[in-house]
């Protein structure tokens, strides 16, 4: 998955080799900010799977959305931390690791298959970021999240 | 809402301007603290609506209860970030920013104000400590919270 | 609670004297890894109580389970937290602090003791680190988690 470290590209230059254009950076709903700094940690605002500030997917998973659904609800919310981190860092090269990805989903009690959602932001950062910088995670299946959308995402990046 | 730079009182000050009395710190219910700083990062305990050791609103929002009971719920535990921080660093002057407010809101599945619940903590920051020192923020509806009560506040500060 | 400072033991020799034998380290259920260290922080995925990478329990608190089935989930978990640590640091002497202890707990809407499963894996820490390393708490009931598990703990070290 990842390059020999020679010739390692770096996040920037992945995004284009796997053609992918970022959205607008995500802009708050309320009284904080998308992003804050504390010496090298980079802390994101709980992340949603919103396009044009309106959200992609309204639902819960095992209910009325299914895994796809949720698959890309993970993977819309990821492309909105990477570009929140490039408003923040202006290139997300900066980023020297993932630390942590927390996910929840939210859900019916009966619905088991979390790692397979979580997966589509995981595999996402692999690609762009390479094996050796996958964070921990953290999956949890909750009643509601705002805007009524099925994914939210909490990251922290470590930065240069 | 913020003054000019040259003119900004500190936190305990504008804390007397509003006439806000902090409530006594709160106590652990179990082995745990409330304040642990590694660094210049201050974490603090999920932060209950409690007073007098006591739940001040037990029930949901969306059930038992209504958005105007979550708000001050949230206020209430927001106070309560504010008492365990001056009990831990003497004065809330020395904080250098809010980093992150995660605010979990038990809720049946059918609520959507979540937002509008966080605003209200979110608010209370934003008079204390300017504009400038927001955090980031993570919403998410849970099914229930210790004591049963409606909401609970997870909060880093970053300190000087 | 913890012996007097001039000749107190080390994190792994408690573990010793208390006669517990920690289990393999846990292993990733997807493309993320079990602990991330930045600066001396270290960051733990969810930590779920699995033995030999299936789970011990499945079902909810309040529903299926009863409060001593959590209660020993709880604790299976923090043994895979401590596994954890002691696969990434050598040795778990070299834990500082305990900075943060979440507990997610499965549950139906009408549970309430979610301290006592909590304190299961505060009383297991605080056994092996001693009461001055207490870390912050933040207990959390959830609709559901990974592998239809009851309880899900996620975990701060600040580490020499």
């Amino acid at each position: 998955m990842v390059g020999d470290k020679g010739s390692q590209p770096g996040a920037d230059r992945r995004l284009q080799d796997l053609g992918i254009q970022l959205p607008a950076a995500p802009t708050p709903f309320g009284p904080y900010v998308e992003t804050v700094q504390t010496g090298n940690l980079l802390f994101f605002s709980g992340m949603l799977p919103v396009v044009d500030h309106k959200p992609k997917y309204v639902g819960r998973l095992g209910r009325e959305l299914d895994v796809e659904a949720g698959r890309d609800a993970a993977y819309t919310a990821a492309l909105g931390v990477l570009a929140a981190a490039k408003a923040h860092l202006g290139s997300i090269d900066r980023v020297t690791r993932v630390v942590r990805l927390g996910v929840f989903i939210a859900t019916s009690g009966d619905f088991f298959d979390h790692p397979r959602v979580a997966d589509a932001a995981s595999e996402l950062f692999r690609s762009i970021f390479g094996t050796e910088k996958l964070p921990v995670r953290v999956v949890i299946g909750v009643t509601s999240l705002p805007l009524g959308v099925p994914v939210e995402l909490e990251v922290i990046f470590e930065v240069a």
